[in-house]
C-alpha cells in the first residue's frame, strides 16, 4: 500500500509543481547572504565582565579529564560556562592505545564537549571556544585567547579576551622529551586522537611498504621494527596492543611479512615502576612471551630512521612511539603564579591558586604547594577526574552561597578540602591479560591481580567510565567486532 | 574462585621468575635486527614473468568498484592476483556523503582489499602493492609502478616493474573541473574517504569559528555558507545530508549559530538530469523545503573565500564541495591505446583493449569503442560492479581453458559479450526521503518512487551491498545510533 501511496504522492507533487519554476531566481535565493553582508555588525572582540542580570561566568581552560568532569558537574542554573580549548572533545585516554591498532575506533574514545555539558551549546551565555589560551591576567580577571584555524588556509587566527568570574585552569601537561634531540620531529606521542591516527596510518603503511618489490632485507626489518620508549602504563599497554595485533591480525593479513615484525620496549628503569613487584614480573613475563623485546637503556639521540642509546647502540626503527611521562606546558611555565614542585601551578587544599582571587587549578597542570605539606599527586586520569568532581561541587557551593561573582567569595565557607584516595592502578598487557593493583600506595599492602579476571575487571571498569551511553555502546560494539571479525586494517 | 586462581597464578609466576633477569641483555634482544641487517639480501626490483611452476598472474590496477568486484570473483586456484593501487581499501561511494556529517562512520564505508580477496595477503604469489601505476608497456607485458610513501617523511618513493599474464585496467576516473581556476585549490571533491574527512573537519571548524568573539556578521555568514556545485546524485545526496544535519543536529548543538547556516546547490542545468521528471520535481521541492537554496548558474572562477558565477555574481562560501562529474585521469590520457568517446580506454564487447594481447579495461576508465556501435555507459558504481563480475567470470573461463598465460588465449572461446542492463537509479534527498528510478533508460517507462518507501528501499539495497558482514553490521549500528543519539560532532 505504501508503494501505491508513494506513487500517488509523486503524481500530486507533479501537479502542484507544474506552475512553479523549479529553480528560484538567483537573486532571491541568495538574499540571506546579501542582507547579512550589508549589516556589518561587528561583534565585540571578546566577552566583557558579566552584568548583574547575567549569571556569573566560570571559564574553564582545557578539555581533559579534569576540565570535562568539572563542566559535567557544574550547576548551569547558577553559572554560565565558557570553555576554551584547542579540541572540542575529551579523549578517553586509557583506551587510546587500543585505537592505534584498530581494536577500538577513534570516535569511540572521543566525547564531544556538547554531550558532556549540553548547556555549553544551548544556553545564551555559555560557549565553547576552539582556541588556545595565550595569557592570563589575574589582576583584571581576564583570559587572553587565540583562535585555532588549522584546516582553513584562508583564515588567519585572531585574538580575543574573556572576562571571568571564576577561572579554572585545567590545561593538562605535555609529553616530556628531556631535551633529547629529534624526539619532537621523529617520534609520535600518544596523548591525542590524532596521535593514534598517525600511528595507525604509519604502522599500516610500513606493513605495506615492507612487502614491496625492490626493498632490501635491511630496510624491511627497519620498517617493521616498532619501538616504544617509556615503560609506564601507556608504553606497556601500547606494546601489548601492538603485539596482540601482530600475533592475531598481521599473521593472517600480512602473511608475507609476518615473521619480520618486532616490537621493542625501551625503558631506563623498570617497567610499570608504580605497580606491585609481582605484577611487574608478571607483566614482564607476559610481554616477553608475546614477543615484545624489553630493553633497558637510555635514549641519547633520535634520527629519522634510527635512535641511538647511551651506550652507542643504534636501533633502526620504522615506528617510534614516545611515552616517557609528562611535564608542564610552556603556558603553565609562563604563568606568574606560585608553583608547586615539578613546575606545576601551586594550589592550596581547596585547589585554589593562592594570592589571587577566583583562580583554581586542577588536573595534571596543578600540584599542592609545598606549604600544604601534601605530596604531588601522579598525573593520572583518576586524579584529574576526582579533582574535577570536587571543583564542580566547590564552585556550586560557592555559587549557592552568593559568592559566584568575581571578588565576592571571600566570606564563603569552603567546606572539606580535597583529599585524594587512590583506588588502584590498572594496565592491560595485551590479549585478555591485565594488571589491577588495588593498593592505596606503593608501600601499602592490598590486592594485586593479574590475568583474565583483571582483564575483565579492567574492561568493565573502563566501559562504565566512558561517559556517554553512545560511546559505551560503541566501545562494546568495537570489542565485539574485533573479537568476531578481527581488527580493521583499511588505511584511511 | 577465578579471583583466587589469579592470585595463585601471580605467586607461582613470581617464583618462576625469581632466577631470570626481567630484562634480557640488550645485545641478545636486538639480534633479530643485526642478523637481518647483515644479510643484505637484495629483493628483485619487481616481479618477473611467471614461471611454468607458478600460477599465471592477473594484475589489477585500481581498487574501486570494478577492480574489487573482479578480485572478489577471480578463481585464486587458477590465478595469482597482484593489485596495484594508492589505497588499500575500496570506498563504498554511495554512502560516502553520509560520512561527511557523521551519519555514518568513515570505516563503515571502507572495505580493506584483504577482506575482499583474502588470497592477496596469504598466497605466496599474490600481492597488494600500495603504489601508483606510472606506465604500461603492452609490448613486453609490463606495468611500471611507483610506491606511495605519504606519511613517511624519511622515505623517498621508488620504482618497480610487474610482469603480467593478464592486465585489467580499472583505474577509475577523476573529478572534472572544466579548467576552472581555483577548483583544485579551494574546493573539496567527494570521491575518497579523506575528502569526506576534510569536509567534516572543515564543517565543524566553521561552525565553531562562527561562534567566536570578534567575528563580523559578514564573516559569520560566509563561514556558515556551504556551497555544493553540481546537481548530480552525489551533489544532491550531500546537500540533503547537510540540510538534515543542520535541521536535526546543528539546531540542538550549535544553538548560537543555527539560523545563520545555509546550503546552496549550484547547477548549470537541471538537478538529477538522468532521473524521471516527476522524481526531479519531487527532489527539487524536498530540497527547497529542507532549506537548500537551488541556484542555476555556471561557475567561472573560484577564490579562497568566494566563487564567481558567469553573470558576475559573487558567492562567498565557508565550505565548497565540487561534484560535477568525472573524466579520464592523466594516466589514462597518456596510454597509447585506442580510445572510446570521452577519452576513455576503448574496449570491445568482451571488454578487451583491441590490438594488444591480454589487456582488459573495466569501470569508469573504459568505454565501448565506436566500432562496437554500443553507447558509452554512465560512470556509475552499478556499471563498474557488473563489469568487474563479468571480467572475473571471463578470466576464470580463459584460465580454465588453459589460456591464462601471456599470449596464450588466442584460441579460447570467450562466450557471451558484456551486456549492461540498468537496474535503476537511486538517490537520497535527506531525512527519510529518497528517489528510486527503476526505468531501464531515460526514455523508457518504468517505476519511479519517492518518499519514505524508497528511502527504505535505498537503505536496504545499500545495506545488502556493503560487501563484508562487518561493515553491514557497522552501517546498521551507525544508522541506529544516529537515530537514537544524533550525529557525532567531535572534531578529531
Amino acid at each position: 500500500m505504501a508503494w501505491f501511496r508513494n506513487l500517488t504522492k509523486v503524481s500530486s507533487i507533479k501537479s502542484s509543481l507544474k506552475n512553479t519554476h523549479p529553480f528560484p531566481l538567483l537573486a532571491s535565493s541568495l538574499t540571506h547572504f546579501s542582507t547579512e553582508a550589508n549589516k556589518h555588525n561587528q561583534a565585540p572582540p571578546g566577552l566583557g565582565p558579566t552584568r548583574p542580570n547575567e549569571k556569573p561566568r566560570v571559564v574553564v581552560l582545557g578539555t581533559g579529564w579534569a576540565g570535562c568532569r568539572l563542566m559535567k558537574g557544574l550547576d548551569t542554573n547558577i553559572y554560565d560556562v565558557v570553555c576554551v580549548s584547542p579540541r572540542n572533545h575529551m579523549v578517553f585516554t586509557p583506551l587510546l592505545a587500543s585505537t592505534c591498532v584498530g581494536t577500538l575506533e577513534f570516535r569511540s574514545v572521543a566525547e564531544p564537549i556538547g554531550r558532556i555539558q549540553p548547556a555549553i551549546s544551548r544556553e545564551p551565555g555559555s560557549y565553547f571556544f576552539l582556541s588556545n589560551c595565550t595569557a592570563i591576567d589575574t589582576d583584571n580577571h581576564l583570559v587572553h585567547c587565540q583562535t585555532v584555524t588549522d584546516g582553513v588556509d584562508s583564515l588567519d587566527p585572531w585574538k580575543f579576551k574573556i572576562s571571568y568570574d571564576k577561572l579554572v585552569i585545567a590545561l593538562g601537561a605535555q609529553p616530556l622529551t628531556f631535551g633529547i634531540h629529534g624526539v619532537e620531529e621523529h617520534a609520535i606521542f600518544l596523548r591525542e586522537v590524532y596521535h593514534a591516527q598517525e600511528i595507525r596510518r604509519k604502522l599500516l603503511l610500513n606493513l605495506m611498504l615492507s612487502d614491496m618489490p625492490g626493498i632490501s632485507q635491511e630496510e624491511k626489518s627497519r620498517l617493521l621494527h616498532c619501538v616504544v620508549v617509556g615503560g609506564g602504563p601507556t608504553g606497556v599497554e601500547f606494546s601489548g596492543e601492538l603485539s596482540d595485533f601482530i600475533m592475531k591480525d598481521v599473521r593472517q593479513r600480512y602473511a608475507h611479512v609476518k615473521d619480520k615484525i618486532h616490537v621493542t620496549l625501551i625503558e631506563a628503569n623498570e617497567i610499570l615502576s608504580s605497580f606491585d613487584d609481582r605484577l611487574r614480573q608478571y607483566a614482564t613475563k607476559q610481554l616477553t612471551k608475546s614477543g615484545v623485546h624489553l630493553v633497558r637503556g637510555i635514549v641519547k639521540d633520535v634520527k629519522a630512521q634510527k635512535l641511538i642509546l647511551n651506550d652507542g647502540t643504534e636501533v633502526p626503527y620504522g615506528l617510534l612511539v614516545w611515552s616517557t611521562g609528562v611535564g608542564p606546558s610552556p603556558l603553565v611555565n609562563s604563568l606568574e603564579l606560585p608553583k608547586a614542585p615539578g613546575g606545576r601551578i601551586g594550589v592550596d587544599e581547596w585547589l585554589r591558586a593562592p594570592s589571587v582571587q577566583d583562580v583554581f587549578s586542577i588536573g595534571d597542570c596543578s600540584g599542592f604547594l609545598e606549604s600544604t605539606g601534601k605530596p604531588t599527586l601522579p598525573a593520572l586520569a583518576q586524579v584529574a577526574e576526582r579533582q574535577g568532581k570536587y571543583m564542580a561541587n566547590l564552585l556550586n557551593k560557592i555559587g549557592k552561597a552568593g559568592g559566584g561573582r568575581a571578588n565576592s567569595a571571600n566570606g564563603v565557607e569552603l567546606g572539606e578540602p580535597f583529599v585524594y584516595r587512590h583506588l588502584g592502578s590498572m594496565a592491560t598487557i595485551g590479549r585478555y591479560k591485565a594488571l589491577v593493583d588495588l593498593r592505596q600506595s606503593k608501600e601499602s599492602k592490598g590486592i594485586a591481580l593479574a590475568g583474565f579476571t583483571s582483564w575483565f575487571i579492567w574492561r568493565s571498569a573502563y566501559l562504565t567510565r566512558v561517559i556517554s551511553w553512545r560511546n559505551r555502546f560503541y566501545v562494546a560494539i568495537n570489542w565485539l567486532t574485533t573479537f568476531v571479525f578481527g581488527r580493521d586494517i583499511s588505511r584511511i
